[in-house]
């Protein structure tokens, strides 16, 4: 990190409010808005806070009411339309902010504007949750320029989670209502409680998991490596985020790999990453439920289950291809083997940063990491891939069909047919676009297959782990890894709305769960 | 090739023959008598022609239910039971006499036994018609060794197109049956008429084609390239029967590379190879309809439109992805290198001759041979992969899923939930088994990623192309890509017998059609 002056930081960190700012409050305009109906209200109370809550609540009511009927807001909520639209417009602008902004000469530690693709493709990797970086972020950016990065990690982890467990509601709810009244029932609302809730009790996940972490992690740096409590803070707050985020910036141009052997620093971030990669929805049911498993909504079950097989089997796996080479784990002592094959098994799903070197690893091993990465996290959670949920629904299938079963059940529930297609779609759309972008690279850069499906399956899963060819792709395979990261981290949770939505009523014969997909 | 002595060759012929004879009695006895039901006897005709049928169909029938009933067939019919074993059963017998045969010492050229995994992979990859090699064909084996492999892979080919129609047959019968008696009707017999139509019509097409393009290829022999007329005869047999077999057995070390610019030689060969990889259920229709295509069986329509498809799509994508390589298509004329792109845009479909050295190819194309490889040919024909009718069928699918239809329809019919769901079974399966066995091979061998992906796809989609590291993949390696060719050829087939025939009665919205898949 090169420092700007301190006019510099000054009038960046100004411009960085305003921003922020108007983000949120598009973002408040074309998404908070049209989920939000005012709710019947109560006789007014005669006194007390009471009375000043409900005056408060007529007020926003009426607030909403008239912006709705405003004419620009009116007109975007139109062109917007569909739910799963907004999300799409909310991201694309989130990256078109954060590339103006990174676009700012003193953005960079050298004070000369970024080069547009560089400031694009930081800024989509960055929303996207993503990590991969055509530039070191810790030397090429200034801390004004890292902080926007950190901004639009926090804006897309929190959006993605927020917003992918709201229209998961809206899908829910919609299903119900089609169920309950046997009509094609349209309704886009949901009510401004829901909404309250869902984004308060994301934002104090967020917060609790990032602020601990954050401070396990600045002890760490301030106690174990001599920085002073700034820096510490500094360091801590950053690699918390991005790790919670499963976003894989780090400050450090080799990653995690100083650390290889350092518990302190890797548990801290693996921690976070799991927490953040499990999904709200799996998050809030632990927090009441934790101690009654038998009591999990299919939901949680199956992205639990997954977590801990992929965790393991991939510990397993990579541990034992990796003991004796000598570029990877080789030269470390038992238990810094164990750690460093945690943490390698850990990253692919989908966190990316990484303790050991990804282009010293077996080809084994990276074909593992494809494979990891490609299935991803958990739904509505910050990780990216096609979800663990997903790829069961699948397993499940096809455990039906080799048993000659007529339905399809996963643990002791029924799948409706509906989630059964749509976890198709997701993962053979997944394989197209993969197959797509892979076939044109091979193409356009004098790669081999090894590194090129790798960065691509990264770039789509929104994992960031790199073999080390993206900055030398070129700017056609810079947008196509834009474009793919994009598309990896939007297409499975618009995708499965949009399905769903559309989606008829069927008769039932036994009752039926629905596990997020997507 | 070099020549066995006089007194050797007689003995082998004669060894071939007795194995020949033996294993069609096997064949017999196992899949055709389970198969045959008694027809009921029309009074018996006074005499003539007539009389003397009505006397050999009661013999036949009076033979068949003794057998049936003959204590060592009963058994063994019992030990088998499901049709779909016996498929397994009977292929697993004939690569067990291919390798013992091929293990003696007058099937090499040198006179020394091959060691015993040489003889099994290639009897294997024979039988499965695969074409993959350790050793070359043409300098390696004896006359009697080659004429083993040719045997073993008419018996693999002409296997596979009878037991695939038949089954597709059993299947059907039993679908229907069910629809009609709206019960779970189980029966196991197919009429003598329909197994006999069945094996007459394929032995007809496979001996009109084989014979046709034989003899294109032989007069271009000894036309050509002077060959007398009994080694011009050889090779045109040779040749025509691995083509039509999709075997992808050749008897020159470089397969067809040296006729890299000879229509003469590689269009025969192409067509033949189209021909088998249609399949038997196609060829039969068209042959009575090849006029009025609007009269065609939805089966039919789809494989002709993948065909024309994949092969359009191939020969454009890998012509303009070669045509300046200076190691394929570069150093060639235009209609040379016009003519070898569209030999390497057949044959992964899944012939496995080559005319351009896959080596030197660019990795672009080695990846849109995995993609045509693994989807592969027709139904019930000599190719393998999941088959054109289960990729076409996933893509219905996800067609049907992304314009929110709530059943899945292809080219005005309805596909039934049973058959989207056997599709999707069989391309995850495929998908799964080449990736456990590129891992395992990944990490058994030195070899990269791009070389042992190409090298399993080839295997399980039994094309028999190879970067060149078949033989050097160690005799584990070996193991694992014979048990993958095995897999490749009749698991699909297998699978979707089994799981068809377990399928349970639907009630039906719109009128149906079953296209075969796997
Ligand atoms: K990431
Ligand atoms: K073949």
């Amino acid at each position: 990190m090169m420092e700007s002056t301190a006019g510099q930081l000054v009038l960046g960190l100004l411009l960085l409010a305003v921003a922020a700012l108007a983000f949120i409050a598009g973002l408040f305009l074309l998404v908070w808005l049209p989920l939000v109906v005012p709710q019947p209200h109560r006789r007014t109370p005669r006194r007390g806070r009471a009375r000043i809550r409900a005056t408060a609540r007529t007020a926003r009511d009426t607030i909403a009411t008239r912006l709705r009927r405003w004419p620009v807001t009116a007109t975007l909520t139109q062109v917007v339309g569909h739910p799963a639209r907004m999300v799409v417009l909310g991201f694309g602008a989130a990256v078109l902010l954060g590339s103006v902004l990174l676009a700012l000469p003193f953005a960079t530690g050298s004070g000369q504007a970024a080069p547009v693709m560089t400031a694009v493709f930081t800024a989509t990797s960055a929303v996207c949750v993503t990590g991969l970086v055509v530039v070191d972020t810790g030397t090429y950016w200034s801390t004004f320029g890292e902080l926007v990065i950190l901004l639009l990690i926090q804006i897309g982890g929190f959006g993605i989670m927020t917003l992918a467990s709201l229209l998961g509601l809206l899908v829910a709810r919609r299903l119900r209502m089609r169920l309950q009244l046997g009509t094609q029932a349209e309704t886009k609302a949901l009510g401004v409680g829901e909404v309250r809730r869902v984004i308060l009790n994301v934002l104090r996940i967020t917060v609790v998991v990032e602020v601990l972490i954050a401070a396990v992690l600045t002890w760490r740096f301030a106690d174990g490596y001599g920085h002073g409590w700034g820096r510490a803070t500094y360091l801590g707050v950053f690699h918390s985020v991005s790790a919670f985020n499963n976003a894989g910036f780090g400050l450090y141009p080799d990653s995690l790999m100083r650390f290889v052997g350092d518990p302190l620093i890797c548990l801290p971030i693996v921690t976070a990453i799991i927490i953040g990669g499990l999904g709200f929805p799996v998050l809030f049911e632990l927090r009441r439920e934790w101690r009654t498993p038998q009591r999990w909504s299919l939901h949680t079950k199956i992205t639990m289950g997954m977590t801990g097989i992929l965790l393991a089997g991939g510990w397993l796996a990579i541990g034992l291809a990796e003991w004796t080479n000598p570029k990877t784990l080789g030269p470390l002592g038992v238990a810094d083997r164990l750690l460093a094959g945690l943490v390698t098994a850990v990253m692919p799903r989908t966190a990316g940063f990484n303790s050991l070197d990804i282009a010293g690893m077996h080809d084994f091993t990276l074909l593992m990491h494809d494979v990891l990465m490609f299935i991803g996290g958990g739904s509505a959670s910050t990780a990216g891939g096609i979800k663990v949920t997903t790829f069961a629904v699948l397993g499940f299938v096809i455990l039906a069909e080799i048993r000659g079963e007529p339905s399809v059940h996963a643990l002791g529930r029924k799948l409706p047919a509906g989630v059964q297609r749509q976890a198709l779609t997701i993962a053979l759309l997944g394989v197209a676009a993969i197959a797509a972008s892979t076939l044109a690279l091979l193409v356009l850069t004098p790669f081999a297959l090894d590194v090129v499906l790798f960065e691509t399956v990264s770039a789509f899963a929104t994992v960031g782990l790199s073999t080390g060819i993206t900055a030398q792709v070129g700017t056609a395979g810079h947008v196509i890894l834009s474009l793919l990261m994009f598309i990896g981290r939007l297409g499975p949770i618009t995708a499965v709305t949009a399905l769903a939505l559309r989606e008829r009523t069927r008769r039932y014969e036994r009752p039926e769960e629905r596990p997020v997909v997507g």
